[in-house]
């Protein structure tokens, strides 16, 4: 590619899924050549991009220095980077029982967090009718997701090994989506005070260098 | 375990995501006994499961012989089989590069198929509203599923790898729940005049004894 950087990363401003990738590449001090597609004009669905992920959404990473690899799904993209450019764990774990727990988390997030707080936001947003039931079905199910971490990290640091990995970065920009969209008009939530591990989790790894740029340029292109 | 088997599977029997651990421990030849736990009773929240399992959820998977190491999340049970017990390659690939493939498929299935087609089963039987624009939503998603499965099919016999892989495997069950539960009403729906490619996939993968046996195992428990 022109850019000459070693990857493109397809994404998209506004989602959640491909931050994921960019925290991760960030973190690791990979160069990366962001293209943002246009979904209001179909770009995710266009061949230029579905020779690479023929699901036509965000996010998917060609690796140009491993013959143009080309990745989707953001667990996938996370993992291949922390197996390939990630030997000495800065942020991923090695061992064989810990990979398979990061594993399972970076699962936990991709089908039971992403999926989920996606539908509360379609339909507090998008969708054509306002259904009271449907809404309250995606909060409450966003509610026990920090739940789930919440029981977690107060009895443990970090996900998996100890430290920072993949498996937690993964949470933060649906976990974002939770506090400033899902969850702003729920009744008495207070993400402090009703998940205090979790707020503790989550602002220190909002708080990390890379992840605080990373996000703040997606802060700009909003802007 | 005093059952003597080398895995306890946590399971349901009516939910599609433990049947892919199923699946994936009979193709293997491992011996497990199947837990099914009651939810009109909560089982799977009580601290008998959750101390395995904090998302309070099926499948839960414990290795006796790997120091009754627990894993949750389908997608990682079916991985950790795959990476352990699975060396020659039976039901799974071997390359980075296929490996990562193979991974990524395991994702798409765990994030894109397995949660809307179970939102567009819950909108059509559990919902206590009827509400037609929310299963239209999932009904939608669903054909787009099939879509994405068929364009790819429709060029290569196996997602990865040119063989019956864990990730062609992980369909099934929610395949199966397409077909008999969420499109049975969408119009003109025809399986295999819509998706040529991928109903001769699903008909073939079928047939393995393994997977013939394990879904006739919950046939006769749903009796």
């Amino acid at each position: 590619m022109s850019h000459g950087k070693q990857f493109t990363l397809f994404t998209h401003i506004g989602g959640p899924n491909g931050w994921k990738a960019a925290f991760v590449l960030a973190e690791l001090g990979l160069t990366y050549e962001s293209v943002y597609l246009d979904f209001g004009k179909g770009e995710q669905k266009a061949p230029e991009h579905t020779k690479y992920n023929p699901n036509g959404r965000i996010p998917t990473l060609v690796d140009h220095k491993n013959g143009d690899f080309a990745i989707w799904e953001s667990g996938a993209i996370i993992t291949y980077l922390a197996e390939k450019y990630d030997p000495e764990g800065k942020i991923s774990v090695k061992g064989e029982k810990d990979k398979i727990a990061q594993l399972q988390w970076l699962f936990f997030q991709a089908s039971g967090q992403g999926p989920y707080f996606g539908q509360a936001v379609w339909f507090k947003k998008y969708h054509p009718e306002q259904l009271p039931s449907v809404i309250e079905r995606y909060q409450k199910e966003t509610v026990r997701v920090l739940g789930v971490l919440e029981a977690v990290l107060s009895k443990q640091e970090w996900l998996v090994g100890g430290k920072p990995t993949v498996a937690d970065i993964s949470f933060i920009p649906w976990n974002n989506f939770a506090v400033d969209v899902i969850l702003t008009d729920f009744p008495e939530f207070n993400f402090e005070k009703d998940f205090p591990a979790t707020f503790k989790w989550h602002t220190a790894l909002s708080s990390r260098p890379a992840i605080k740029d990373v996000w703040g340029q997606r802060d700009a292109l909003l802007k």
